[in-house]
This record gives structure tokens, sequence and C-alpha cells, in this order.
């Protein structure tokens, strides 16, 4: 089969043994997937990732248990033990011998076919298309935030970044009843969220108006600089959200965090259900962050086109015709 | 008077004028005040503070409000304005216009004579030493943590650093009932814990046996290399106290506070009156850590044995015979 492996110097379109199913996995004929930042970020050095890339995805299972079989799913993305300490108490996403697909000791989707493990499908809703339903990863990791901070109404909440986690992020708080102020740097993508009623504003307009006055700020600029903007955009006794993952370190200054008791939160993935339960009410706009669709075969340019600045959400066509 | 005033360059003994009252404000005649390492940062350039320093005290009322002159007093240091917003929703520590005593804009301990106001102050409970008074402010700063962190019964806790704050902070959290592993350099600082029967370990035995497997991990090294340390400790989804405040800028790798969604809580000064009443109770040791007593004229020398590895509290007598 083709996928687009990464080997620690390109991603190159390459010709891989089909995977085999064993007890307790599903082999996904994948139809789309997604290009997240992620993807990027790993061919910048970040998690010393080896394989098929891509995690993100919506496809059909090809082989797999007999209530599976043939059935249109998303999956999620870390592959647990199921049975240590984590995942007994209900933290599979944390397992400390996860791997994670296309992240970490997993081919990823940027395949015709991806094995999973069945305890990580969910079914997709009947109607909705899979260029929606491939938005369910990374919106599930938007609805994260509200799992770890669950009460967010009426709450100031900056969300520091237009990229396409940022604009999930704002539109998951807004609907979640926060009063959401989305910053970035590209007005069409902003323009998204104004369509939703969601106030927007430029960086360069922002800082320092808004300097120590937010309850919640949102990381999501994907930018070792983030932290630091965010930072001065809390309020003392506030929380910081810090969604970002980025292959460099960060140079900061952790006195501020002592001085005004920050609380900071890392986030990562999230709950599914959730996110297909807000896709299937359409209360999440993914439509206008599509930008461009690409066939398997051209799945290294489509990661080209998602690091070009302001880009949207990139898709890959993996073939299926599901 | 004569006081200890850091000008930008050195601290010295130094000539001062006597400081006036204003209404709501009091003059208290110092008795005893301790050396903290916040002290020996703003001698590295921490907040760029000029002044009288010191803010750990114990003392009288000299010229005061008539219920209150005459009385032995400890202070807190955050000199709030009062009216705004922070102060009005009883967080006054974090009021946007405060002054700090000797930290911000405020004169401090290390001087005959300190002026504040009379809504900081609390009565000392008749029969509690001078000695052990003194440690209320950075007492208060230890049980911070369990206003933040309040259930913290059965937690697996992990105090990183045998300073003075740190042996408050692994006694606080013992006594709130959390199982504290305390890791130091200094075996005799340790040895305070361990009398008290909480469990403790030098840095070198430590890592990377404990690596990802703490609740709650407390960074009171005062170091900047901390906070990767205590990072390195907390299990995924646990928590890390940030309690050192340090002049120089981290280098800090902001991925695993994602992946592991790790939530960072910064945690400056306290409530006194809990601490007031540990201190009354003899929940904590205090008396094991004091190590010198200087009198005022020697309080630069007060500073650098402060400042010496493995220091225990060093106190500055100012001359009072209260």
């Amino acid at each position: 089969m083709r996928a687009l492996v990464w080997d620690g110097t390109e991603a190159r379109v390459s010709e891989r043994p089909e995977p085999r199913p064993e007890p307790g996995w599903a082999i996904l004929r994948v139809a789309l997937a997604g290009v997240c930042n992620t993807d990027l970020e790993i061919a910048r050095g970040y998690m010393g990732f080896r394989g098929v890339l891509g995690h993100e995805l919506v496809g059909r299972v090809a082989d797999g248990p007999d209530e599976w079989q043939g059935r249109r799913v998303v999956c999620e993305i870390n592959f647990a033990c199921g049975s240590c300490d984590s995942c007994r108490a209900g933290l599979g996403r944390h397992c400390p011998s996860r791997s994670v697909m296309g992240i970490a000791g997993a081919d990823g989707a940027f395949a015709e076919y991806v094995v999973v493990p069945v305890a990580n499908l969910h079914a997709v809703p009947d109607g909705m298309p899979d260029e929606v339903a491939v938005f369910c990863e990374p919106l599930a990791a938007a609805c994260e935030i509200l799992e770890q901070l669950p009460d967010v109404v009426g709450q100031h909440c900056t969300v520091m970044g237009d990229g396409k986690l940022g604009l999930l992020i704002a539109q998951v708080l807004d609907a979640a009843g926060a009063h959401v102020l989305a910053v970035g740097r590209h007005d069409d993508k902003l323009g998204i969220l104004r369509k939703r009623g969601i106030e927007t504003t430029t960086l360069a307009a922002w800082l320092p108006g808004h300097a120590n006055s937010s309850d919640l700020v949102v990381d999501a600029t994907g930018r070792s600089d983030g932290f630091r903007l965010a930072l001065e955009a809390t309020r003392p006794r506030g929380t910081l959200v810090l969604k970002s993952t980025v292959a460099e370190r960060a140079s900061v200054d952790l006195a501020p965090i002592v001085i005004d008791e920050i609380q900071i939160v890392g986030s990562r993935c999230g709950p599914f259900a959730p996110a297909l339960a807000a896709l299937e009410h359409s209360q999440i706009d993914v439509r206008s962050m599509l930008s461009k669709r690409l066939p398997l075969s051209e799945s290294d340019a489509a990661l080209s086109a998602a690091a070009e600045p302001g880009a949207g959400k990139v898709l890959i066509d993996c073939g299926s015709s599901s």
C-alpha cells in the first residue's frame, strides 16, 4: 500500500506492507485524513518519531470484529495497554506504555490502511460527511479543556492562535458559555469566528491593553513564544491552558507564575463522544476551516501546504470511496 | 534609626529617618526579623527593589490605633489598596497597586521601625516566643498550598528543596495528611523532618527512581533548574506547585506539560491565621531550623550567613525588648 512515511529526514510517499490485524485490533481503510501541526512538528524533530504520519482520520473497518465490519468510524489515537494503573483509572490516554497513532510507536493514517485497537473506534453517525467527521480528533482535543476546566460559564477567555486548533477551541469555549476573545494573525481565519458571533482581534492590536486581564487564556499558537504572551494576558489567580506542542525549548521567566499565582494546565487529547455530538448538532463550524484536499499520492505536498502561514485544514484523500 | 538598605549595588546598614504613621497605618518597633531567600534574590536583581530589606518580623505596635497600641504582632506583607476589584474579591494579596514590605515599593523589617497597614496586623498569642512567631510569614506561604489545593489527604507528595521554605512545606503537607517525601541536599536539614516521621532522600538517590510518580510535587529549591526536576517527578495529570522565585530565566521544555497534562500552580504568600494556629499548637517544628541570630548592626553579615549553602533560618535582632 502507499503511505506517507517520515524517515527522520524527509516525508515521502512510499510503498509499505499492508498491516495485518491481531486479536483486539482492526484494519481501517482510510477515507480522509487531516494534517495537524503536530505532523509538521514531528518533521522538525518532535517526539523522534519514524513511520507513517497522520492521526486524524475517518475510514471504514476493512477487517475486524463482526460488529464493526464495514462500519464508518473515527479512531482515538492513544493505543493503551488496558491493564495498568492509568488504564484502570480511566486514563488510558496517559497509559505509560501507550503508542500513539502517527506520533509515537504506531503507524499513522496517511496511508491506504491503518491498524488500530477496536477499543479506540467510534461509529460515525449516518449523514455526517467525511470532511466533517475527520475533524473529530482535533475537536476532541479542544473539548479536553472542558473536561479539565468544566466551569467556564461567564469566564473571560482569550484564545491565542487562529490556527486550526485555535479556531476549534474558541468555538468550543463559546458554545460552553464563556466570553471568548480570539487573538490571531489572519483576518480571514478570525472571520470564521466572527461569523459565529465570537469577538476577535489581531495580535498587534491586543497587547498591552489586555495584560493580566483574562480569567482563562489558551495558548494554541503552536509557537514557543506563545507561552510568554499567554502568561502576560492571564490575570492573577487565572488559568493558562497550554495546547501548543513545539519541538524547541522555551525561555521562561517563572517568577510571574509564582507572584500572580497562575495555574497552568497542560492539555492534549480529548474525549471523542462530546466532539462527535458537537459535530452532529452543527455546534462547531468546521467546513469553513477547510483549505485544500489532495490525494494520498501528493500527501508530501499536503504537508507543505499545511505549513504555509495561515493555512486552513488540509485533507488527504486516501482513496476510499466510503 | 538604623536599617539594612539595599541600594541596587550592596546591602548596607545605614541611618534612615524613622517612619511616620498616617491614618490606617501603624509603626512597629521590630523585635526579630527573619532572612528569607527572597531577600537574597533581591540582591541578585529580583524585583528591582531599592530600600530597607526584610519582610518576616515580629514586633510591637509603637504608634497606631488605641486597640493595637503596645500589642505584640506579626504583619502580612502585601499592602493592598482595599478598594479595587481584587481587594473586593478578597484577593488583596493580588491587588495590582499593592506594595510589598521589603520587596516592592515599601520599606521592610530589617530596621528598628517599620510602618505597615493596621489591616495587616495579627496579634501574637501570649506565650509564643518571638523566635517562633517570626516564622509566621514563611509558614503562611507554606499554608498557601493548602488554600490552593485543599485535598492532599493520601496524596503522594514530593517536596523538593530542604531550605527553610521546603522544610515548612513538608511539615504542612504532612500535617494535612499527605504522604510526603522530602528531597534535599543536606542531611542535617532532612533530619529535622525525619524526627517528625517524614520520609526523606537526597537528590542523588532520588531520580530517576521517582520519575513521573508523584501526585503533587512542590518546587521549593529556589533554583532555576528546580522546575525541570519537579516536572520530571510529577505523574501524568499530576500537580506541580511552584514556590521558587528566582531572578534568572529558566529554559523549559514545555511539551511534557502538554503531553502529560500536568497542572502547574504558582504559589506565593499565604494566610496568617492558620499559620499562627499551627505555631500555637506546635504542629510545626520551627526551632530546629534556627541557625544564627545577629544584631541589626550586623544585618549585612546576617545576609551573608543566610546565603551559605545549607544555612538554616538566620534571625536579625532589631533591638526591641518585646
